[in-house]
C-alpha cells in the first residue's frame, strides 16, 4: 500500500463566505480537485481514461466538518481507496490545514465507472483498478462486490 | 406534521460542467438555498435566527446522486426534518425534476446551532425549534439526545 | 422599442464573499442568468437557437460596481441591446436592488454568433435578430457594421 | 520596472460549462486569484493590507475573450500595473495558456482603497504604493489624478 496521495492548494478568496470560512459545498469541489489529481498520479489522469472510452460518475459522497479553512490557508487534500468494486470504486478525501496539519474535514466519494457512449456501468479499465489499487488501505478490498446500487 | 417544504429554482448554465450536467458539488449549494427559503418558511429566517444571537453551521452532510438535472432544467428542492436534538438538527433535502417529479439527488444536513459572538454550540432558539418541529417527518424526533460529536 | 427586459433573482449566501457582499466575478454570472431569461422572452431561448445549430460565444465583458448587493437581497436584472450587428450583438446589463431600485452594478456583454459544429462566426438566425431589434435601445443601430474583432 | 508578475494554475473541471471551457464568469475569478498572489509579491498581501486598516475594493472590470481555456489546461495570470492614483489603481490582467503562451484572455481591474471601518476612500498606504509602482508599465502614471468617480 502507498502512503496516502496528497496535493496542494490554498483557498481563495471567493471559494469563502460572509461567516468568513470555506462555504461547505466548495470542501466536495476541492475533493474533485484532489480526484483529478490523484488519478493523474494513479494511472494517468482524467483524459486518459476519457480516450478510452470510460467516465467515472459521482453516485454518493459523504462529508463531516470538524473546523473550518480561511481565505488564504494553504491546505493539504489527502486521498485513500477504501474499495475497488468491478465497476465502482470508494476513496477517502481529507482536507487538512498545511503547517499544523489540523484535519478540518473528512469524506468520501464513491465514483461508478461507465461507458462514455451508452453512460451504462462498465468494469473500471485495468490501468486504472492497478493504479487505485496501489492506493488501497485494506488491500482485502480489492475486487470487493459492489452493492446493489451503482 | 406539514407536508414537506418545497422551493422551485432554475439550473444555471454555469453550474454544470463538461459532461452536460450539474457539477456534483453544486447540489450540496442547492442544498443551502432550500435551507435559506425553508428556515423563512419555518420561523423567519436566518437573519432573524442571526438577530438573535444564534448562527448554524453545517457540521455534516451526505448526498446520493440518482440522475442527473441539466442546464435550464425547473428542480424543485424539497425538505423535511429529520431530528430536533438540543443543539444541532437534521434536515434530509431532496431535489426533483419539475414536471415529471423524477427524483434526482437526495441527501441530508446536520447543522449544530452556536453563538454567533463565542461559536460554542448553544440550544435552539424556542421559535426556530417550533418552525422547524412542524416539518418534523416523526414527531417522537424532538428532543432526542445530540450524539456526541457536534 | 419593448420597455428593457428584467428579470428578478435574489441573492444566495455562497455567493457573498468575507466581505459580506457578492463576489464580483458573480455579477457576470448574474448576467449570464439575465442572458438565459432574456433570450427565452426574446426569441424562445438557448436551446432553440442551438437547436438551429447557431450558439453564442461571449467576446467582452465590462461591468461597472457603483454599490453592493448582500445575502437575501432580491435583485432586478435588467437588460435591453446595444447593437445588433451582422454576426454580433451588444447588450447592456445592470443589476437594482429591488424595493428602492437602487443601481448596484452596470456593464455590456458583446456575443459572437457561431456554427455548433464549426465554431465559425455565422449571422445572427433571422428569429434572434428579431427578437433582439424589439429590445433595441436605439433603432438606428440594427444592422451596424460589426467591428474588425469578433 | 519590474517584469509583469505571473502566478500558474490550473483549470478546475467545475470552471468550466458545458461547451467544455471555462465559464466566462470565471475568468474574473482567476483575476481575483491573481491579485492575491501579485499583492503578495509586491506588497505583503492583502491581510497585511487588511491589518493596516484598508481594504481595497473592485470598481471596474473589464475583460475580452480570445480564445477559450479547457479543463485541466495550466494557465498564466499575467498582472502588470497601469495606474497607480491617489486613492485608486488599475491592473491589467493576462490569462496565457502555460506551454505555447497563446493569450486567452485580457482585461483590467481598478481598485478603489478604503478604510476598513468607514468604507470611505483613503489613500494607499505607502508600502503598498510602493509595491504597485514596481509594477507600473508607464512610470509616468503614478501619482495621476483619480477620474471623478471611484
Amino acid at each position: 500500500m502507498a502512503a496516502p496521495f496528497r496535493h496542494r492548494t490554498r483557498v481563495r478568496f471567493n471559494e469563502c463566505d460572509p461567516q468568513g470560512v470555506v462555504f461547505y459545498a466548495n470542501y466536495l469541489m476541492y475533493f474533485d480537485v484532489a480526484m483529478t489529481e490523484f488519478w493523474r498520479e494513479a494511472f494517468g489522469g482524467y483524459a486518459e481514461m476519457i480516450g478510452d472510452g470510460t467516465d467515472a460518475m459521482v453516485a454518493e459522497a459523504g462529508i463531516r466538518y470538524l473546523a473550518p479553512a480561511r481565505f488564504d490557508d494553504e491546505i493539504d487534500l489527502v486521498v485513500s481507496v477504501i474499495r475497488v468494486g468491478t465497476t465502482s470504486a470508494v476513496v477517502q478525501v481529507a482536507v487538512e490545514r498545511a503547517g499544523d496539519g489540523e484535519r478540518l474535514v473528512e469524506g468520501h466519494l464513491r465514483h461508478v465507472f461507465v461507458d462514455t457512449a451508452s453512460y451504462r456501468k462498465r468494469e473500471i479499465p485495468p490501468h486504472a483498478r492497478e493504479g487505485l489499487t496501489r492506493y488501497l488501505v485494506d488491500p482485502a478490498r480489492e475486487g470487493e462486490p459492489d452493492p446493489a446500487r451503482g
